[in-house]
């Protein structure tokens, strides 16, 4: 079955290939540079991932936030560590950020879903 | 000398204090929260406090950024991995977020002095 | 006939019922406190759900518009007060709140339908 | 076909017609200077459009975002100089405007197919 | 002695003044609109100024927060019923909005000192 | 006479040269986008300035804010052109904005007077 997070890659994947069409270096440079800040360095990527991901959370992003989900889990982050990740969100960007807590929560359960 | 790092730390702990002699249950108890979602747990307390500065950078808020750098450099982070923070904090939030890392560049270079 | 208003309400219990289920206490405290902050205090409860209506408005989350709404109908107000707090949204976030406005007032209208 | 464009400008018109009903001098007030401040003075409507997209982009608002590309398209302008402006909103808002570039990208070529 | 609030109040009057001076319809007509939009109607201004209180709060504005206290304290605001709406935007707003919760007590006891 | 806009120039060269001091190719590329992103292009420099201005008012921040203005005035905007972007800014952002509208006409009240 086809779940939102699928359509959210397919999309995502669809509009990143458009956009890679368009002949603009200052574009095509920013999205190199966000690629390249996630990869390990002084911190490991695993650290980023999670760094992404709180602050899609405070920004409240959920295409973010599904984003940098799927890269946590990858990461093999486990479910408490972004359990916990997900309460520093929640206490630092206050209970507007609750719906994105929801979204957040859903999506690692069907990441989990359709990994299992 | 007194450096700006000083007189914050001055200001935030008499600010705290008075806001500590306020007689309303649900302001304390969201310093309470506040303070426990840093302490160890499912994720160290080192990395909860790298989210913390993140998501103060890409939020934008310098006393927030000051707080977070001084637990940051108690946890042992080098400057190494902080400036990888500061990265991911300025690739997710952009141009705007740069007057803040001019602020926690400073902020960090006054911490290590007053350390040295 | 089911409404978004109908299936927000139902999306929003059925993900709180799985976040309760997630054993970590920084959470739980964090929704208790959200709960308690809207009760009757120095300023009474349908006071304080305008409060949280118009910082949902001004903070653009539409989530957050629709479940203040609802609880600001249950508390009794008006469409006339209802529609002056959307004025000093309004006024005070500009009209980057319009969307979130437009949403607000078909959110208002949906809700006393269903009551009506 | 009906794209999300169609679908968007009808809720749009149905909804800012629901809101022209209400009795509330501010709320009228401020659509008239909504209305009003992309109208040719000092600066031409045209880079007027182009400052409402790129605000709309930072601020991260999909519905401002698609109105605002219906406009510059109106006022004549070229896709090159579209992502151009699309290219500043990136970099100063960073990556979490880049669902938003998604998002304008191809509300931009919808345009251009219902035109074309 | 001049507190930090005289000197907003004087830096405001001095620029609100400035701009007084420049010949724009539209920023002259915003400036009618918010000072409108506080007035008695369906809501009583009392009311009203705390909707602008809180949101000023949320949105981490210290300049709007020293002025909605200072005109909820001429409104007749006790120090309890403004602890009420800080807290709210505390919850609504989460952690990041502290220093600005820590600005606001210290401008209430700078206003009420004044008064007394 | 030294103005808080010397000051400020002053300070974000010292700063950013010591950030330049720093071997991180990620902070040393953004650096390059941001300079890069308001140069002629299919849109010219004026207008992306125009962009970056109205960019920095609605995200509301001060030193971007000052640092545009001073770019505007080089690129040969007039008052009459600045006060029709901050117009806009204004209608888009809210009442929220005017503690920046009153810092950006001082800061180019200071730079006119500076040029003078």
């Amino acid at each position: 079955m086809t779940t939102r997070l699928d359509e959210f890659e397919s999309y995502r994947t669809r509009m990143n290939d458009r956009i890679a069409e368009i002949d603009h270096l200052g574009i095509k440079r920013f999205y190199n540079l966000d690629t390249n800040c996630y990869k390990d360095g002084a911190l490991d990527s695993r650290t980023k991932e999670l760094l992404g991901l709180v602050a899609s959370m405070v920004l409240r992003c959920n295409d973010c936030i599904d984003y940098h989900i799927l890269q946590c889990v990858d990461a093999g982050l486990t479910d408490a560590e972004l359990y916990d990740a997900f309460n520093v969100a929640l206490v630092v960007g206050g209970s507007i950020v609750i719906p994105h807590l929801r979204h957040a929560v859903e999506s690692l359960d069907l990441c989990r879903q359709r990994a299992g």
